[in-house]
C-alpha cells in the first residue's frame, strides 16, 4: 500500500527536535518521503490521508513490558512488592498452559495500539507465543530471554534467539535476558555468559528495582546489583537494565564502560512503592534512558502518556527542581532511545528508508488547546484520546478509535477472560 | 427528558462500595430509580440506553481548578514555581480583558467532559464569566472567591456570592475564597472574616503548597500557614484548603476542629516540584480529602484519571508501603468528598432524588480487560478513552467521543486561540 499523508505537523524526532509542516509518504513497510508539501507528485497512492494539521511522529517504543500478564491486571493491587510477586504473581503464572500467553498478549497489543506504542521489548516465558501474537496482529515485538532458576533455561533462551531471529518477518526479533539476579544463581549466569559470547549478543535484565534487592546483593556478593552482573562479564557485549533505581556513582561508570541503556518504569515503581529512578543523574552521565510500562500486573495500564509524564515530573519532584528532565528529553527517550536499545535502528525516526511505524496525534482535543508548545504539551497534557492513528510496518492498525485487525477486540477479550477465570478457579480449588 | 439505562454495572458510591447490576432512570434533572433490572416499567421513556455491561457512576468532582487558565497551557513549562507564577503567569493574566475568561473557560469545560468531570470548584477572577460559560454549556460550576491584594476585593467577592448564588439555575453556585496568604495582607483577611461572619459562609484558599510558603509564614507570623489562617478566625464557618503539603500535627488538629476538607492536586505538585501531600496522614486523621486538577497552566491537563492514579500511587511511594491509600478511598475522594466540600450534597452518589450527574465508563477498552477488580482498575488503569458518556443535570453532553453542545469544539478552540495569540503579542510588544 502507498500512503500519502498531507497537511501534517511532522515531528521526525531527528535532532534538533522541531515540528515541520508538510507531508509524508509510505510505500509498503517503508517511509519514502518526509518534508515540505509537494505541489506535484508522480506516484499513484492507494490512500491520501488529510492530517488536518495533526501531528505525525514515530510510534512510542515500550522498552520494558510483560505483555502476557494481562490476566493479572487488577488481580492483586495494594500489596508490597515481594508479597505481590511471590504470593500472588508466581502461583498464578504457574497455572499458565497451552497457548494462554498467545491470547493474553493480544490484549496488551490492543492496548499498545490505543496508546501509540508501535513496538515493545517483551520479557516473558514462552516467547514464541508472544511473537506469534505480534505477527498475527501486525505488531512489532522484540522478545527477550527470561532465564530463571525456576523456569526458562539458557538452552531454551538460545533456541528462542535462533528461531525468532531467524524468522523472515521484520516484525519479530529476540534478545538475550534473564529475569533478575535474585531469581537466578551464579551457575546459570555463567552459562548465560557463555551463550552471550557465542552469539556476540547483549544481555538485558531487571536491575536494582528495590532497596531489598540492593541490600541482598551487597550482603551476598559484596557488590551492588549492577557491579555483580558486571563482575560475571554479562555486559561484555552491551545490553542494559530495567528499573535502575538503586544505583551508585560506580554503577554509572560500569554503564558507561559497556554503553548500557537503562529503562525507567515510573508507574510501576511508584505504585509498588519501589522508589524513583534518578533520571536526572542518568542524563548528566550521558547514559541513554528509555521508557517502559512494565507489565499490566504491576502498573496496571500500558499507557505511554502516563509513563512519559511521570518520567519528567517525578524527576522534577525528586530533584526539587521543576526545570529538570525537560519534556523534549522525554520524547527522545520514548522513541529514539527505546528503538536503539531494542536494536530497532530502522524504527527510530521518521525519515526515508525507515520503517513506517507512525502515529498521528489529534490536536483537536481540548487537552491540546489552545496551541502553545505542541512538543512539550504531548508530554505534559497528552493522553490516549490524542492517539488518532497507529501505523506499524506501513499498515494502519488503529484509526479513529477503531481497530483494523483480522480479529475483533471482543474475540480477544473473551479468550483472555476465559483463561483468567480458569486460572483463578484452579487457584481457588488448590 | 426521561432516560432508562439498562444492562448497567452501577457503582452508586454509597457505602459500602460495590457494583450492582441493574438499571437507572433519569427524569429531568433528577435520578428516579437505581436498582435491579425491572421486568416491567410503567413510565414512558424518551431514550433507552443499553449500557452493555458498562459502568455507571457519579461524575468526578474536580475540587480545585482555574478553568480560564487554558491560555497558559504549555506556555511556560519547566520553571520553578515562584518564577513561573510571578514572571510568567501574572504578567499574562494582567492582559486578560473583555469576556476572555468566558471563552477560555469553555476549553476547560470540554476537557472536563472528556475526563468524566461533572462539576468543578473554580478559583479565578471574573467568576461571572466562568459561571456564564458553565451555564451556556450545561456544566455544573462552583465558583470561588479569588481575593488578593492586587485584584479582586472583598466587596467584589461578596457581590459575586450574592449574584451567582441568587441565580435560579442549579448549575452555578459560589463560595468565599482568597488566593493565598502570600498574595493577601492582614487588613484584607480581616475584611474577609467580617464578610464570612455576615454570610455565615465557609472560606477556601490555596494552603501550604510550597516549602517557601511555609517558611515565610513561620518567619512573618510565627505560625504555619494553616495556623495563621485559623488565628484570624477565617475558618469559623468551615471551609478548607488546596494542596496542603506542608502541614504539622497541630495543623491536623485545626482542620479537625473546624471540619475542614483538603484538596490534593498531585499532578501540579509533582510537575512544579512542590512536594507530595501526606494523604495517608490525612486519612489517618479522618480529614476529608478531595481531588483537583489545579489549572491547565501548571498541570497541564485536566485529566481526572491522572489525578486519581497519582493520589494513590504517590502515597504508596511516600510511605514506602504499596498497601496505603487504597483505590476505593480514592474513588470516594474523587466523587463523594469533592461533592460535599463543594456543597453539592445532591450530586454525590447515584440515588433517587440526586442530580443526574452520571458518567458511563467503557469496559470494552483493552486497559480494562480482562475483568478482575473493576473498581480498583478504574483508579489504577483507567484513562479518558474509558469515558463513554458524561451526563450533567440529566443532559448528555458527551457520548462516544462526540460533544452535544450548542457550539462546536472548533468554534471554542478558535476563540481561545485568538485570545491567546493576542495576549502573547501584547506581551511581546510590551
Amino acid at each position: 500500500m502507498k500512503f500519502r499523508f498531507i497537511n501534517a505537523r511532522i515531528l521526525t524526532m531527528e535532532d534538533p527536535l522541531s515540528i515541520i509542516e508538510g507531508e509524508l509518504h509510505v510505500d509498503g513497510e517503508i517511509i519514502t518521503y518526509v518534508g515540505a508539501a509537494l505541489e506535484k507528485v508522480d506516484t499513484r497512492f492507494d490512500q491520501i490521508i488529510d492530517c488536518n494539521g495533526n501531528v505525525l511522529m514515530p510510534g512510542f517504543k515500550n522498552a520494558h513490558t510483560h505483555s502476557p500478564m494481562t490476566f493479572l491486571r487488577s488481580y492483586a493491587d495494594d500489596l508490597p512488592l515481594q508479597e505481590w510477586l511471590f504470593d500472588k504473581v508466581f502461583p498464578l503464572e504457574a497455572k499458565l498452559s497451552g497457548d494462554d500467553e498467545y491470547h493474553l498478549a493480544k490484549v496488551a497489543i490492543l492496548e499498545y495500539l490505543t496508546s501509540g506504542v508501535t513496538a515493545a521489548f517483551d520479557m516473558y516465558y514462552n516467547p514464541h507465543l508472544t511473537a506469534k501474537a505480534a505477527l498475527d496482529l501486525g505488531f512489532r515485538m522484540v522478545c527477550l530471554g527470561t532465564v530463571t532458576k525456576y523456569r526458562e533455561s539458557v538452552a531454551e533462551m538460545v533456541e528462542a534467539y535462533k528461531s525468532i531471529n531467524g524468522h523472515p518477518s521484520s516484525l519479530i526479533s529476540y534478545q538475550l535476558g534473564f529475569h533478575a539476579i535474585y531469581t537466578a544463581n551464579e551457575e546459570i549466569l555463567k552459562e548465560l555468559k557463555v551463550a552471550s559470547d557465542e552469539l556476540n549478543a547483549p544481555i538485558f535484565t531487571h536491575l536494582a528495582e528495590t532497596q531489598s534487592e540492593f541490600d541482598t546483593s551487597m550482603k551476598e556478593h559484596g557488590l551492588t546489583p549492577t557491579a555483580y552482573v558486571d563482575s560475571l562479564g554479562l555486559w561484555d557485549h552491551g545490553g542494559g537494565g530495567f528499573h535502575g533505581i538503586y544505583v551508585t556513582e560506580d554503577d554509572f561508570s560500569i554503564m558507561k564502560k559497556h554503553r548500557l541503556a537503562m529503562v525507567t518504569n515510573p508507574s510501576s515503581n511508584t505504585k509498588l512503592a519501589s522508589g524513583i529512578a534518578p533520571i536526572n543523574a542518568y542524563l548528566e552521565h550521558n547514559i541513554p534512558v528509555a521508557i517502559g510500562t512494565d507489565g499490566p500486573a504491576s502498573n496496571n495500564a500500558l499507557d505511554f502518556f502516563r509513563e512519559m509524564w511521570l518520567t519528567s515530573s517525578l524527576a522534577k519532584l525528586q530533584t526539587s527542581d521543576a526545570a529538570k528532565v525537560d519534556a523534549l528529553d522525554v520524547l527522545k527517550m520514548a522513541t529514539v532511545n527505546g528503538a536503539h536499545m531494542m536494536r530497532l535502528n530502522n524504527a527510530d525516526v521518521l525519515a526515508p528508508n525507515k520503517y513506517a511505524d507512525i502515529i498521528m496525534l489529534d490536536l483537536a482535543q481540548p487537552n491540546m488547546q489552545p496551541l502553545n508548545n505542541i512538543m512539550k504539551n504531548i508530554v505534559y497534557a497528552g493522553n490516549k484520546t490524542n492517539v488518532k492513528m497507529t501505523m506499524i510496518n506501513g499498515k494502519i492498525l488503529y484509526y479513529n478509535n477503531v481497530f483494523y485487525l483480522d480479529e475483533t477486540p471482543e474475540e480477544i477479550y473473551a479468550n483472555a477472560q476465559a483463561i483468567t477465570e480458569r486460572i483463578k478457579a484452579e487457584i481457588t480449588n488448590g
